[in-house]
């Protein structure tokens, strides 16, 4: 595999002890970014880097001079207050910086004696989003949600009939994106019941959540000037956890012809800490589809390279309820999927998001859409758990959810394991909802 | 009409002679602002004042220290590169320059010889995007356009049930809008026409053009917190002319089930010049339902106050080809609508877009949608008057069109008129096809 180099070999330790417990996140070959300061201080927000249980502070390590040439370039420009310039470098500055902080986070590095001055204990921060969003698109390239999400509202015909031709996609709100624990009032808005004469308006009584990955674009592309299938790694920054919060009572009143809108823009929710693409090399997956499935259009093809953009990453949701929190009983995980089973890579994303001319700028998200994997337990939502709301799941103290309820701390959890590679995380997002206002 | 006051005086004359030969778009009445610079110069961009044939350039009067309290702080954030720091004062600011610089710049004014320090021509100038857009949305707001449109998929039901109940919009591409001389290249993408078997890609064959209202935000609010209807004209900043670019054929195929995408995010196109939400008050409208239609929910009415948020905006839309430039003949003027026919009034969107919790910010854009009229003639985009590209419609010269062609310059003009007021004008907005990469 070409995309593997010494930064992924399972055998570095790192100086930093709690790097190398085997459980942690953030081994050292992981690496990840997120934008941070001390917890409840006035400090100004800056990059840092997850190692153990530590973040180290770029923007102490930037005024070491620690590094030269691009790293050293890198290092400066991930040290802002958000990481749209370190972003927008391109790939060989990203680069150049892992191998630097990975050669001198390594044990017996000469850097050891400066770094450690840099290191903030993890428990003792709080994050920012981790870059300014300009525009967020949302992708659906999970063919096992769009066919259990279709059969809810089109039992016969639960698939449509362009969604193996087209990585189908939509604009969403940047605005109201989050980082973890971001907390949000129940949205309230108009819905119809099925028998009801004319809409009402209230509380929303089917909130629910959505599994997903965010891609965040480095580099990005012209007005008119498309990126190739072939190019992607150039421009694709790197992977965070994703939950794209759903009001689904409102979403089936408002969400024809033009698409989804108060049903999603009131609150989502990123995780902090971005893992680059390249850490997530050994975790790739090569593609094919089934003899019986259409073969991609040529430019969302590439039949010498399908390694590109597809990836292995496990995720998980669990629900904590008040009386959890009351009780000090830990989180109900309620599903389990993985990444893998996406019907478009995020190759097949970006190719197509711009074949039209459609510029990407650094710091850009995309929403992989909701990630529910064969099985019905794998599902992503609440929506296809409970089959619409008809069956209540019932968590690990006994309590029962159709959708979630007030006071619900929804937590999504990401990783990578494989035998011969470091297990790598992604950290956890979270976030909780509040009474309708 | 409260909302008149001695700024749209029709008396008021300038010390500026262009902006009184009653045909200017740009009266002492008016007074929009936009982003500028000398053409081809390297000038940083600051913000300008319309007036007559010239701009008022902010930075030098900002740095004049001609004005106080409120107009000072306000003239300094609007010199700056983009609006957004003025857009995000509030109303108060807002209307202090706007009488400051009324008082400023008519005739008889002290401040008369030091201004004419800070004019510079129109024709000398070049204009930057008006403020930097963190989301846009467009709304559906006229039900001419979307029956109309409607009966070209659905014959028997153009109009959907939620139409008159829900301000129907959905979120766009803020990164691909640009000003107006943006060109751009013909969008390529997938199509599936109706008798084929599977998808094919190429070069967009049904490339229109939308004629809508931009309407900017100023002051925004926390997420969480709605904005009440009673209170949108506190968080209106102002709108320009917008032109909504639609690749038809893309659309058609990928817009099921999440609304549009590539068919609408290759190029949107603004005016430069932000005609105040103060100097339109004159034009404002009352609206009411009929009769066999249903009134709206509370929270978007307000029976004591039903000028807020409707306007009489008229708008034309014309076509120059390659071939019209060539021979030196003009635009060829195919449509005029208003925006007074729209069903849903500015301050229902606003109403509706916030009342789930979701945070506007200064420099957010909503899109009014295709401000299409009663009759055929009104219609705001070639979909509608070419019956989606059944009859072509004939041009000044001769030439015909169904849907556009490379080369083509499309021109949208607005401005408003009535007997007791100055006639305002919010200049045009236009751009060239290129041919496809």
């Amino acid at each position: 595999m070409s995309f593997i180099n010494e930064t992924h070999d399972v055998n570095l330790r790192s100086w930093v002890a709690s790097a190398n417990d085997g459980k942690t996140d953030f081994p050292i070959q992981n690496l990840p970014f997120a934008i941070f300061r001390r917890k409840g201080s006035q400090e100004a927000f800056r990059g840092g880097v997850a190692i153990g249980d530590q973040v180290l502070d770029l923007a102490v390590v930037a005024n070491q001079q620690l590094f030269t040439g691009l790293a050293q370039e890198a290092v400066v420009a991930a040290a802002q207050s958000k990481l749209n310039t370190f972003m927008g470098l391109g790939k060989a500055h990203w680069s150049a910086l892992r191998l630097a902080l990975s050669q001198a986070l390594r044990v017996g590095a000469t850097a050891q004696s400066q770094l450690e001055s840099a290191l903030v204990a993890q428990a003792e921060v709080e994050y920012d989003m981790p870059c300014t969003i300009g525009d967020y698109t949302d992708f659906y390239t999970s063919i096992y949600h769009a066919t259990a999400v279709g059969r809810l509202f089109r039992p016969d015909n639960p698939l449509l009939p362009n969604y193996k031709w087209v990585p189908i996609g939509y604009h969403g709100r940047a605005s109201s994106i989050g980082v973890s624990g971001q907390t949000f009032p129940r949205p309230k808005g108009q819905t119809k019941a099925p028998d009801a004469e004319v809409p009402s308006f209230g509380p929303c009584k089917r909130l629910d959540y959505e599994l997903e990955v965010a891609i965040y674009i480095g580099k990005g592309n012209a007005l008119g000037n498309a990126i190739a299938l072939d190019d992607s790694d150039e421009h694709v920054f790197g992977f965070s956890l994703f939950n794209d919060w759903s009001a689904r009572d409102l979403q089936a009143w408002e969400y024809q012809p033009l698409g989804p809108f108060l049903a999603k823009n009131f609150a989502s929710t990123v995780s902090p800490w971005i893992v680059s693409n390249e850490a997530l090399a050994p975790y790739r997956q090569t593609w094919q589809r089934d003899a019986a499935d259409p073969q991609p259009l040529a430019y969302l093809d590439s039949a010498h390279n399908r390694e590109l953009g597809a990836y292995d990453i496990i995720m998980d949701v669990a629900i904590e309820t008040e009386q959890m929190r009351a009780k000090g009983e830990s989180a109900s995980v309620v599903s389990q999927s993985s990444f893998k089973h996406s019907y478009w890579t995020v190759a097949q994303m970006v190719a197509h998001h711009t074949v039209n001319g459609c510029n990407l700028q650094p710091g850009d998200m995309l929403g992989s859409g909701t990630q529910s994997g064969p099985s019905h337990e794998e599902a992503g939502s609440l929506l296809e758990l409970t089959r619409g709301g008809k069956e209540a799941i019932t968590l690990n103290n006994g309590e029962t959810r159709t959708f979630l309820a007030d006071g619900d701390n929804v937590i999504m959890r990401g990783w990578c394991e494989k035998p011969g590679f470091a297990r790598i995380g992604f950290g956890r997002v979270e976030s909780t909802i509040l009474a309708a206002q």
